[in-house]
C-alpha cells in the first residue's frame, strides 16, 4: 500500500474497540475524525460513554457480521481471553490488541487451538501519566513508533487491516517477532521502568530533611515509579523470561561500578563516559533519528550590545538556534560561540552571518 | 535578619565572583541587579567578559581590601585552593563556595591551619543541562533551595554575609552540617545520576533497532545520564565515602527484585507500591511541599455536551484543575468525575459547581 495512495477505509469500517481507556479512546478518536464507524465497548460502561461523549465512537452495538477490525485495549491480565472472544464474535474481523507484551498472548491463544489468521498483536508506543479516556485525543500516535508482531499464521487481509488502522492513527509502522519485541521491551521501557522503582524505594529509607535538596535530576529519574502498579505488575508478570537477564547485567555492572568508585579518576570516568555514550544511542523526540546538528563559530567582538546584535542577526536569518556553547583562545583573550543549526540549513547560516558582517572561524 | 527589613546591601558591596560559569554568571546578574558591585573572574577571561556583557558584573579588578564577600564557583577540584586564595587575598571578606560537596573542601582546608572564621560553604540547589555564561539568568535560584554549611569556626559578619546572598537571589536559605549535607546530596543527587547512567550504559550493549520501541520513561530516566563527566567524576570523587553505602543499599535491593521476579502478584507488586511511596517523598516543584489536592466529585449526566459545560463551568469560577479521573457506578450506570482542585479552593469550587446545577458527591 503505497503512502500516496488513498487509503481504502472500508477495509475496516466498521470497527469495535474493547476497553475505552486512554488508548482505546484515542485510537477511537483517530478513526472517527477519519469517517469510520467505531463502536466502544467497555466493561465500565460509563467509560464507553464518557469516550463517545468526546468523539470516540458510539456506544451503540454493531452488527457483528460487518466488524471488520477489532481493536482490544482492555488490561494486560484479561489479552488472551478477549482476543479469544473477539474472534469469536466477529467472525469477519480482523483482531488485533495494543498490549505491551506480545508473546504469552500470543502462545495463550494457540493453546487454545483457534485459527489466528485473523489475529496480529500490535503495541503503539504512545502512552501519557493519566490514565482513562479523559486524556484521550485523536493525535496520541501521531508520529510515535506503533510495532505489530507477525505470527506465521496471519492472513494478508489481517495485516492489510491493521497497517491501515496504524496508518489512519498517524504512526510509524513497524514489524518485529513477538520474541524480539519482548526482548525490546523489556530493554527500553521495562528495565527503566524497575531502575526508576528502585531509585524512588530508596527515597523510603533516607531522613525527609534530606529530600529538601532534591533536583530536577531525582525527579526525572523517579517520575515513572509513579506510575499506576496494578498495571506494571500484569506488564512485568507477562514478560519476566525477557527482563530477568537485563536486570542481572545491571547488578554485574552496579557490581562494577561499587568497586570503580576506588578509581574515580579513572573507572568511574569511563563508566560516566559510558552513560554519555548511551544517551546519544535513543532516538530523537518522537522517533526521528538523534540528529547531529551542525555547528558554526563565530569570533565575538569585544564591543557592547555584540550579543544581543548576534541573536537579533539570527533572527533576521530565520534561524532556529539548537545549542549554544562559548570557546576561548587563552593567547589572542576573544571570546568564541559555537552555535549549533540543523545540518541542511547551515550553508544558508554560514551565507546570512557572513552578509551580516559576523567573522566566522 | 527578619524578611521585613530591607537588607543592607553595604554588607556585600563589592563583592567578587570567581568563575564565571552558569552559577557564578547567575550570582553575578542576580546581585548586579539588586545594585551590588561584582567583579568577575575567570580562568578563561572570555568567560568573564561574556557574563559581563550579559549583566553579571564587570571585569575590571577591585580594590583586595574593598571587598566584603568572595563566591567561589569554579570546578570542584580547584574548590579548596581557589577559596584558600580567595581568603589569603580579600582580607575583609566572607568567602563562600558554591560547590555540591563540603566535607571534604572544609578538611582540606582545615589542614593548611588557616583561619575559617571567613569561610562559609554553601550550595545552591540550582543548574541546567547547559553550562557556561550563556545560560546564566539572574532568576536562576529564584523559590530555589540554598543550603550553608556551618562549621565551628564561622563568624557572625560571615554567616550574615551569606544568608544575605542567599537572600538577594531569591533562594531559599537552609543550613545542614558538611557531613549531613554530603549523605543528603549522596541520596538525592549523586546516587540518582550514578543509577541514570547505568540505564543508560545499559543501552549500549542492546541491538539500536530495538531503541525504536523507546518512549518518554527511558528518556526521563537517562536525561542526566547525559550530564558532563568531567564535573560528575570530581563530584563523585569528592563524596565516595557517602556514596557508597548508597550504592551498596541499591545492590541489596535489585537482589531482593531479582528474586520477587518469581512471585509478581505479590513480591514485585509490594516493590512497584514501594516506588509509587517513594515518589511522593519528594517535595513538589521549587521546593514546595508536595501538595494533597482535595478533591470533587461531581456527577456526569447522560446529556450531550455536559462535559463541555462542566469545564466551561470550571472556567468561568476560576478553578485550576490540576487532574482529572473518572468513577464509576457499575449499579447504577451513571458516570462520575473526580477533579482535583487546590484545598484552599475546596469550598468555594464547591459552591460555585452547586450553583452551576451540578450534583456533588
Amino acid at each position: 500500500m503505497p503512502e500516496t495512495e488513498e487509503p481504502d477505509l472500508g477495509l475496516i469500517n466498521s470497527t469495535v474497540v474493547i476497553g475505552a481507556g486512554l488508548l482505546g479512546a484515542s485510537i477511537g478518536a483517530a478513526l472517527t475524525r477519519a469517517g469510520v464507524t467505531v463502536h466502544l465497548t467497555d466493561a465500565v460502561f460509563s467509560h464507553a460513554r464518557v469516550a463517545a461523549s468526546l468523539g470516540a465512537g458510539t456506544v451503540d452495538k454493531p452488527d457483528p457480521a460487518a466488524v471488520r477490525l477489532v481493536v482490544v485495549a482492555t488490561p494486560p491480565r484479561s489479552l488472551a481471553a478477549v482476543i479469544g472472544e473477539a474472534l469469536d464474535k466477529y467472525p469477519n474481523a480482523a483482531v488485533t490488541d495494543v498490549g505491551s507484551v506480545k508473546s504469552r498472548v500470543l502462545h495463550q491463544l494457540q493453546s487454545t487451538g483457534r485459527d489466528l489468521s485473523r489475529y496480529l498483536g500490535s503495541h503503539p508506543m504512545a502512552g501519557s501519566q493519566h490514565s482513562g479516556p479523559m486524556s484521550a485525543s485523536p493525535d496520541l500516535f501521531v508520529d510515535r513508533t506503533w510495532a505489530v508482531t507477525p505470527h506465521r499464521q496471519v492472513s494478508e487481509p489481517t495485516a492489510d487491516r491493521v497497517r491501515l488502522l496504524i496508518q489512519v492513527c498517524g504512526a510509524r509502522y513497524t514489524a518485529f517477532t513477538p520474541e524480539d519485541h519482548d526482548r525490546a521491551v523489556a530493554q527500553v521501557s521495562h528495565l527503566p521502568q524497575l531502575v526508576s522503582v528502585l531509585m524512588a524505594d530508596h527515597l523510603l529509607g533516607i531522613p525527609s530533611g534530606h529530600l529538601e535538596l532534591a533536583g530536577q535530576g531525582l525527579r526525572d529519574v523517579t517520575r515513572i515509579a509513579g506510575s499506576d502498579p496494578d498495571l506494571w505488575e500484569q506488564i512485568i508478570a507477562g514478560n519476566v523470561d525477557a527482563l530477568r537477564p537485563e536486570l542481572e547485567d545491571v547488578r554485574t555492572r552496579l557490581d562494577e561500578l561499587i568497586d570503580a568508585l576506588d578509581d574515580p579518576a579513572h573507572k568511574v570516568r569511563a563508566f560516566l563516559q559510558r552513560g554519555v555514550n548511551g544517551t546519544r544511542q535513543i532516538p530523537g523526540k518522537h522517533g526521528a533519528p538523534a540528529m547531529d546538528y551542525a555547528q558554526i563559530v563565530i569570533e565575538l567582538p569585544d564591543t557592547p550590545g555584540a550579543l544581543a546584535q548576534l541573536f537579533r542577526d539570527f533572527a533576521d536569518a530565520g534561524v532556529n538556534v539548537e545549542d549554544i556553547q562559548i570557546q576561548h583562545d587563552l593567547v589572542r583573550q576573544v571570546g568564541y560561540l559555537a552555535v549549533s543549526v540543523e545540518p541542511g540549513h547551515l550553508r544558508d547560516v554560514q551565507e546570512a552571518m557572513r552578509a551580516a558582517g559576523w567573522r566566522l572561524v
